[in-house]
């Protein structure tokens, strides 16, 4: 059980500045219970359910109370009246400097703003929702054999901006990935564009999501891909990373691909990562949601197979600031379990126990990205 | 592991009336070998395979053993010769006893007949299984454009007749649930019933399972859905609740809809209870097959993200009362294991423990059929 | 956590010349660090991602580097220079020596050759693969209306040589499992032969691929499945055993059917093996690759509600010998953890432990193949 592993993996992890390669912005202002419980959850508010009646819940009044001054486990109300007492800034605040990211890469297309995150002492990248690129796109009017070129216009010039270092695609959630892999032709991305520009709203469209994504491809940066767990607006059969197979051996010798949040395909997503030199993932989101409890099961499964470069760390949160302590606490809690675990029953050796934390809590994105570092582990 | 843990929550589970949403009745003549073994499995009795050296008839052999005065373990041979000798009524009544439930909701379809169990001190009410009903409106005679008003006045009938608090659909095992998710137009159901009627037999006419399911969001009750794991009459992969989706969105604030069994698919299961107000879940009939041993970490599956108002407990006992109680027995032991390695683990609270093994054993169902009760929790 | 256990279970397991019913030949000349390597990954050797820095790899160095003389967890370095000085011949040796295994079943197809491998006091059977035998048919030149009789002919000559004990065919990698089920007529198997032996290449073609599955059934012997996971080459999703249902459906008392591998879908594969009579499953291959420090939790998930007599070892060592090695310990370690935990917490007789021990590691694979053995459990 996570939380009551101790010993030196456990003590590396807690004083490693993580890179959280995938999160959100977060709302600073205050929140009322309704305001905060729909974000505490990737359904709705329901009657008679609370969303502090869930594993997210219980983890937040357990490991969250406390850094508003509470005692672990504090009631909902107590947690709701001192978070309002505090002032919502002020508990970002707390919540993102206890979170021990040193880089965090905000994806700015939901909610739609810029990249920023109210810390000191932290980098702030960005990633670019690819979707919203060509959404935009569409809303200032495009002609339908204009839209390629308009959205590679479009794309390329986001990605230029100063401290974009990924994209990112939520095909999984606008048509899933059981979509054809190859690359279409000029002529079906203007049919398909002239389908889609005549109703407008998101795209859905499966050539031009299929087009999005070989678009990706051309633009050479990182393309993170949604995977899995998330809210109720995906069919979760679709968002099975295994997929993507026939895309992704069209797409060999391109661009680092990062399987996201992955549950419950965790195990589907490995084997990606074991077989294809590009596929990276994590198990973002997930991990607050299932909460401390559980995060050392679903890491474990998730690195059955996986090499040890291919893991990364993302929070996911996004709406409030408890969400990226929460992300940041149970990976590092469950993955010190997993690798202390090992280490004591002699299955590892404790140096490499260190390095494959520092990996995945940090340096496995830093090379994914490019980002600037000491690369302590001259790669 | 399971049926080691010991403390308030365990005690607590123990002490709880239960509420089995899902169950069947039992055959209570004396049983030879044959007969129980065939019981004992979901599959058929093979030679030099005994239902006995599975995870379930070791289960029995620990569990069920000791209520019939025998030593724990006992050789499959004394199991049956003890169990011939007490006579089937005897060793239904124990097990039914010992299982410790307060309310039994049962499932007339399979095998058909009465909701009854030989119990006292505990209510028994009537889940309607829709195919049965469909299928006795075609074996009455029927036209094809009468049956979707035939059908539907039966089902009224049937759902009004005192103690029925539910219906169920065996749609997972007919069709799966693959199926268009939209309500079939009144043309499309008599065209599909002219199919159907010209050659009876089971119900398994995409149009009419899928009419069937529309039928039941009309009468108003709780659906009770078999997903995932059955017998041998199943496609597995066919019965992946998330293949529902597309229908549960389509049928949004109309009625709860209860996810039966699950397994393996628990973690798409709770996927949708997280995201969809009215599903709720239970991993009843996986429990007694994989045993007290493996009941902690299915139900830890079937948690990681389900809000605890939307688990149940159902025992989905059928054939013999071994069944009831071992699935009592290891919804009890391993949702115990589950909750009080937290609470020792300083990851939850006891009193929340305590309420949520409630919830989930009684007060949920309570909850979803309206049934009578002292509403503990003020809900 | 596996390594740790100890007991009866697993003295009785450690003790237990096993019976390998599925792996491959191994490479016994030197091999450089590519090539040591390249055999090391169901992928490609990538830059910077060694496949030392995975679960297997890790695995081979705790484990395979005492038997080289080196202790436990010596750097990469250190083990293929040791490797390299002792001579691939003897490295060899002294793994196949110690997986202590009393029969390998031999997979002959792949890499192409005899069954062979250099060991003492260990009996070596092959096994047929029939898409080499279907490709060897083509490659001699066949007209269309004669394949299906060549193939018969062949594949009948190729299971009648000394020693074959079953066959095996990999149709989770040519076309996946979602075939139609049915048995192909002659006019089907002359046109899809037609536009196969036109391009020729690898059997892919989907009607042959169902007609080979049912030229299987033909030849009388156990039917050896690959199912989920695998090299880069497979799509993971098509590899789910549980599309084969309707195809076990339809040939319902014939021959044994064994479920390679399984991973991630071993409870998929354990349904199968509770509710059908001939299908058996192992999850050989995963069990190195995740290592001893996971083989016990998919082991506790495949046997979650399979019978105990339709459990097997397999290795599916392929390439070095220290997979054969590591297969075993992990099979022990991990079956001697679950099964000695149930017997620790009374959940289990100890007798019927080693008589399920006994039974997945050696009997169930002398049953189902009718290998001469002391039958020690009479049946």
């Amino acid at each position: 059980m996570a939380g009551a592993t101790e010993g030196p993996v456990r003590e590396a992890l807690d004083a490693l500045p993580l890179v959280d390669h995938h999160c959100h912005r977060v709302v600073t202002a205050d929140l009322d219970r309704a305001g905060f419980e729909s974000l505490l959850t990737e359904g709705d508010v329901w009657p008679g359910v609370s969303p502090f009646d869930s594993p997210v819940g219980v983890a937040v009044r357990r490991h969250c109370a406390p850094l508003l001054d509470l005692p672990r486990h504090a009631p909902a109300e107590d947690y709701l009246a001192r978070r309002a007492a505090l002032g919502g800034p002020e508990a970002t605040r707390r919540f993102l400097a206890a979170s021990g990211t040193g880089v965090f890469c905000v994806d700015t297309g939901y909610p739609p703003g810029p990249a920023a995150l109210p810390v000191e002492d932290a980098a702030v990248y960005e990633v670019v929702r690819l979707e919203g690129v060509a959404e935009s796109v569409a809303a200032a009017g495009v002609e339908p054999d204009g839209y390629a070129e308009a959205f590679r216009t479009a794309a390329l010039a986001a990605v230029r901006r100063p401290g974009v270092v990924a994209v990112k695609s939520v095909a999984a959630y606008r048509t899933g990935f059981d979509l054809d892999p190859h690359r279409p032709t000029a002529a079906e991305v203007t049919g398909a564009a002239a389908r889609w520009l005549a109703h407008g709203g998101r795209l859905a469209e499966p050539v031009l999501v299929r087009h999005l994504l070989w678009t990706a491809v051309d633009l050479g940066l990182p393309l993170q891909l949604h995977t899995g767990f998330g809210d109720g607006d995906l069919r979760l059969h679709r968002a099975d990373p295994a997929l993507l197979t026939d895309w992704l051996r069209l797409t060999a010798g391109t661009v680092p691909v990062l399987l996201l949040h992955c549950w419950p395909y965790q195990r589907r997503a490995a084997y990606l990562a074991a077989v294809f030199e590009r596929v990276h993932l994590d198990v973002g989101l997930t991990l607050h949601h299932v909460g401390p409890a559980r995060a050392g099961a679903v890491l474990a499964e998730a690195l059955e197979i996986t090499p040890f470069r291919k893991l990364l760390y993302s929070s996911d949160a996004c709406g409030v600031a408890e969400f990226h302590h929460l992300g940041a606490l149970a990976f590092r809690r469950g993955l010190a379990e997993l690798l202390q675990d090992r280490v004591d029953a002699d299955e590892l050796a404790l140096p490499d126990a260190l390095r494959f934390a520092a990996w995945a809590g940090r340096d496995n994105a830093r090379r994914v990205y490019g980002l600037p570092g000491d690369a302590p582990d001259g790669d």
